[in-house]
């Protein structure tokens, strides 16, 4: 039997750390901070990359590719943007190595020492730029609707798997365009886009919402984000869309000649999700038996496991066991017989309940007997029995079912873990003991919002987009407020 | 109208550099050697990759992610394989940067310094031997069969638009075996599979061989290459399948309890096709217009280019155009309706031969009245009417046409530029005048080898897969030689 992960009870961050592990997601590599991404945690990715490209595509943006390394300098050019991002990066200063003088291995050839140093982009906007300068003369060639998939790398100091990692996979859209106007409406499309892919794919409810200034991108005029509700009562930022005004444009000098033929600084917008995005998935729905995955993007949707005692037994539960892999292939539904010989039954429903499979179909030769297979679902742990002829069809609705009810247990569990709160005593209380997003009055000042972060560890994770306007009293300095934000302790 | 190339003729050096640019697939970037691919060329490289992938998938292959680093002792851990990535690296050597005193801009922070250096991974054996190492004990656990898609930094020295870069996309595959027999059928496999995607997909003929011992990859025990002759008789290595024999699996200690119940070195592979593939694509096809492309890759296949005179002319135009359209897509060809304003119509033929789509359709007012359109085609640039209502059955048959006809054609000039030479002087005088691929017979050694490149700059670039056998004497030392094997310049 497979060994037990540690429960969410007793220690949610074990159970997590132990739960990538265990479900083949990924590992720590011999490169601090850096992760390994395995197979079944690479075809996970590959699934969310391929739905969120196509939805990239069909909003008319194209893919591109830029280079991993960023001169030195150009890191500098936008002043707030060089403070959030030069203190942390991987410096490339030399370009060859040489063998030891005592022939033990090799070293830096002093020799190879580069002019100017190179970074490895922490994320592409001063290279983008400055190659958009020379794409960009007239309105008429605007806009540029631009994506990048690509590794990027922080040099975080606390690593963990999926949620902060040294070097990270994730897209970066990189639009330029005539207006302002024209640059929100690109910024607020791609927040939706994510909230679409997040809540209707990965099946985990957002909010959607602004930073407030000082959790802002650094070099953004305005950040809009999705922030999702953990089951340990943290909130985790899965997106962010930036409106970047024209701080990039006159950094890297990129005007256009508009339609009445002036020069005008061109508007930009940046955006993307990561591999982080694995972390919320696990989070979100995962229990203390293992993984919980969203059909939707679950790398194998249905896993067929036989049971028998003699050869004459196997060729009767293989012969419908490989019926029904051939008719949910019809239905582009992913499925794997699993007849290996050298694991027993109960070895696998338990690999398969850690790796989250949605379905799974036991065909036993007992069960034939009566015309039937069982059928069990990993989001409830229920089984019910089915005839095999008609399992297939029950296993389409079942996909949606499961699909459907991971969201609502989700949203269920944010609304439960979302309170009002009114005063300073009951915040406290609430972030201490409760968790979850508390909905509070603010003054609206950074002193504010840093004092109760100082004081308990919350911040502002977003100030939902159409948020009711109401007036009341912030809870820490009790100055006039017009609206609710979302406070919560975060990843 | 658009600029002109240089002809292939009088500078084909120039002639591609140039192609390379006004097709709109890359440019150099700022940062000396790192390219940047425009969304037409990646648009090209996601094609290919699909194809290459899904043939990776089908036989049995799994994609994974490993870090962007290595430390640098890992480098040194195969003694041939550190002789030959050492030298042109990029070493990250420290992770902050700080304001610098003057506060005019960013300084490397001296106690950000690595106790060891990490290497920017200009291949992946290392660092995912190491990595294997833990996922390996017994025979149960192989073969594993993992490829990477992933970018890699070589610092070259003189750099080329696809050709060679200090970054470049790639896909490595690294799979570790049992036995020493099914680890050289892996590496056949994959080579074979490659020699299929280039002719198949790209319409690049190929021939499939092995390197010399002294043209082998750093760590092989042999390496397996496909190479394809350019226009300018000029050969280019395509793609390469090493069999590493138990050299990476000792270098790391990895070794397996096989079926006996004894330990053993696992036996290893890797292998690798990189954006460089691109450049061979370019080459091979292209001609004094721009760009050709074989229709099974080509980012658009299709463009529609509306004449007309008047607004009533337009409705007519875009009517039959926009039906062609919606017909073209329900058979899954990707077509363009092209009807800015703009743009003249000679300037957009220009821009789309430049760009190689392979099949225009020009719908003509003029030509409606008679109910015809005109049918381009880019490969041989004939065009032919044809009536509205079978064109697009007939631009099916057409496609196919295409992707068979630039085979064909690179096919016959590869013939034509193969020759088979008996003696020194006559070698001296095809490498000199004529170039292309010659088969000559050779000692076999390594200093025959090197001294034939002193003299004529021609390197060996296989030994054909099942050479025939024939008695002869070696062009160069008069020694006998048991076949032949295949020489020419190269990039």
């Amino acid at each position: 039997m497979a060994e037990l992960l540690t429960t969410r009870k007793e220690n949610y961050s074990q159970w997590y750390n132990e739960l990538v592990i265990k479900a083949n997601l990924a590992e720590n590599s011999v490169v601090r901070g850096c992760m390994v991404i395995k197979p079944y945690g690479y075809a996970l990715w590959e699934n969310m990359r391929d739905v969120l490209d196509k939805m990239f595509k069909q909003t008319g943006h194209q893919n591109a590719y830029f280079p991993l390394f960023i001169p030195k300098s150009y890191l500098s050019r936008e002043a707030s943007h060089v403070e959030g991002f030069a203190k942390e990066c991987a410096v490339v200063t030399h370009y060859r190595l040489k063998q030891s003088p005592d022939n033990e291995g090799v070293i830096v050839d002093p020799d190879s020492k580069l002019e100017e140093e190179l970074i490895v982009r922490p994320t592409s906007e001063t290279i983008i730029w400055s190659t958009y300068k020379n794409w960009i003369q007239s309105y008429r060639d605007l806009p540029i609707l631009i994506n990048q998939w690509a590794n990027v790398v922080r040099w975080e100091m606390r690593t963990r798997l999926f949620l902060r990692t040294a070097e990270f996979l994730w897209q970066e859209g990189h639009t330029a365009h005539q207006t302002k106007e024209e640059a929100i409406e690109e910024t607020e499309k791609i927040i939706h886009l994510y909230a679409d892919f997040v809540e209707n794919y990965m099946a985990v409810p957002v909010m959607v919402g602004l930073k407030t200034a000082s959790e802002r991108f650094a070099g953004a005029v305005e950040t809009y984000c999705i922030e999702a509700l953990m089951q340990d009562g943290k909130s985790l930022q899965a997106g962010t869309s930036h409106f970047l005004g024209q701080n990039f444009a006159k950094a890297f000098d990129v005007q256009f000649l508009n339609k009445e033929n002036k020069l005008e600084y061109v508007w930009a917008t940046s955006w993307g999700v990561s591999t982080r995005l694995i972390g919320a998935l696990i989070m979100t729905h995962s229990d203390d038996k293992g993984l919980v995955l969203p059909p939707k993007i679950a790398p194998l949707q249905v896993v067929i496991i036989p049971i028998y005692r003699n050869e004459e037994q196997e060729a009767k539960v293989s012969e419908v066991a490989n019926a029904i892999v051939k008719e949910l292939q019809q239905k582009n539904i992913s499925v794997k017989y699993d007849n290996r010989d050298e694991y027993r039954s109960g070895w696998k429903f338990n690999e398969y309940e850690m790796q989250g499979v949605p379905v799974r179909i036991t065909v036993g030769a007992r069960d034939l007997e009566k015309n039937q297979v069982e059928v069990f679902r990993r989001d409830t742990m229920d089984k019910k029995l089915a005839t095999p002829d008609v399992v297939v069809d029950e296993i389409v609705d079942l996909l949606e079912d499961i699909q459907q009810n991971i969201f609502n247990k989700a949203l269920a569990f944010r609304e439960k873990n979302t309170c009002v709160v009114d005063t300073w005593e009951e915040f406290k209380d609430v972030i201490e003991n409760k968790g979850g997003f508390v909905s509070a009055h603010w003054d609206g000042t950074a002193e504010t919002e840093e004092a109760i972060k100082e004081a308990t560890k919350a911040t502002i994770r977003c100030i939902p987009l159409n948020n009711p306007q109401e007036e009341g009293k912030c809870i820490f300095s009790g100055k006039p407020s017009k609206e609710r934000v979302l406070f919560a302790k975060s990843y």
